[in-house]
């Protein structure tokens, strides 16, 4: 089967690159899908996406670490590190079970098919004084917003769900009070998504969609649009 | 005066290189602090650190419109993007000044330095239908993840802070029902701790620390550290 790739030589492509059509085989093969910025990025992030199709290809031991590493060195409040992650790889067929069992039907449909899942978990209070940590999910965001540009810088793909069962993986894994699931990850390398069903395929292949800055960035006042930007 | 400058031209320094000691004027400069971990990770996250002295040298135009940018673009729950921002530059002297005044006093001394000031803010409901967003603090830190990557790549530092007023940001903003002030940030070029107060300039020189990975990475059962790493 033929694989058409397109390179990401440039940080910022000007047009959606996101199709490659293997027009022999009549296959979309998604490849890769840049942001389409108004103001250049960086290109790890402006090559992010959420990919539904992953190779089987197994993430290497070392670059786990690596995304674990990267995670770890995430600013949070008061330094308390609240996340906390549950690791799984296909090779241990029987905790990979375990783990896609405590996403819902829906995800585990494609993300079963990534060769590393992960759960992230918030820890709810200071380790310091038991008082609540109001910032405890915000910075498993920071958490996985670091694991997520050491996994572009490796070439790897991340596709976060927020789409769990958070009561089954309390009672799978036994987590106990204090703790929150906050979401599930799927980790690996770009797949084809000609094996991905009809319409998987088509989520696979739609343009990426954000709002506009007037939307979210605010000067003065509550809704004023900021004239920096 | 003299100011010593690390360059940090590899992705992972092996020793920490917190102090550059002017022995000429008795001053202790912190321009770097890498992260000191046991796995390489991407230089934009290993140099990445929170200083308290900022540099008065403003931030570009351009390079605020990038940092929002990068922003826009991290994933989130259902794409909603719950993440708002609030901004200021000390170029508009009032408006800098609103926004100084929702962090609490301690943290007002360092960041009002900063040339660029500003307020997180998280939309707590999915626009679509109104239900509750469990995930918009945790987008909200993707969001800031990504502008913190970005601000890396352009020798700017990103200084996050819990410590703020949220009713006061309320008041002053008329930030309506349904959103919550999640954190405050500080954006420059790095300054010089010589000019910050002894024990600011003590914390500025403080090493960093991180949690073991056995802590908080576990396979198979809650607390049981994964063989991976």
């Amino acid at each position: 089967m033929h694989q058409i790739v397109l390179f990401w030589g440039v940080a910022i492509a000007p047009l959606v690159q996101s199709k490659g059509q293997n027009l022999r085989q009549g296959l979309i093969i998604v490849t890769a899908k840049p942001a389409i910025t108004q103001y250049p990025i960086h290109e790890l992030l402006a090559q992010r996406w959420s990919p539904l199709a992953f190779s089987e290809r197994p993430v290497e031991g070392e670059k786990i670490q690596r995304l674990l590493e990267a995670a770890r060195w995430a600013a949070s409040c008061f330094n308390e590190q609240p996340w906390r992650f549950i690791v799984a790889t296909r090779d241990h067929a029987e905790d990979y079970a375990r783990l896609l069992s405590c996403l819902v039907e829906a995800n585990q449909t494609w993300a079963g098919r990534a060769p590393l899942l992960m759960l992230t978990v918030a820890s709810m209070h200071f380790q310091r004084n038991g008082n609540p940590n109001r910032h405890a999910y915000h910075d498993v965001g920071l958490a996985v917003g670091n694991l997520t540009a050491q996994a572009m810088a490796m070439g790897l793909f991340v596709h976060q769900m927020a789409g769990i069962e958070p009561e089954q993986a309390r009672e799978v894994y036994k987590i106990p009070e204090g703790y929150e699931v906050v979401t599930a990850i799927a980790i690996g390398y770009l797949g084809q998504s000609a094996e991905l069903s009809a319409s998987l395929q088509q989520r696979e292949a739609a343009p990426r969609q954000r709002r506009e800055f007037s939307e979210f960035v605010f000067a003065g006042e509550w809704g004023q649009a900021s004239p920096l930007i």
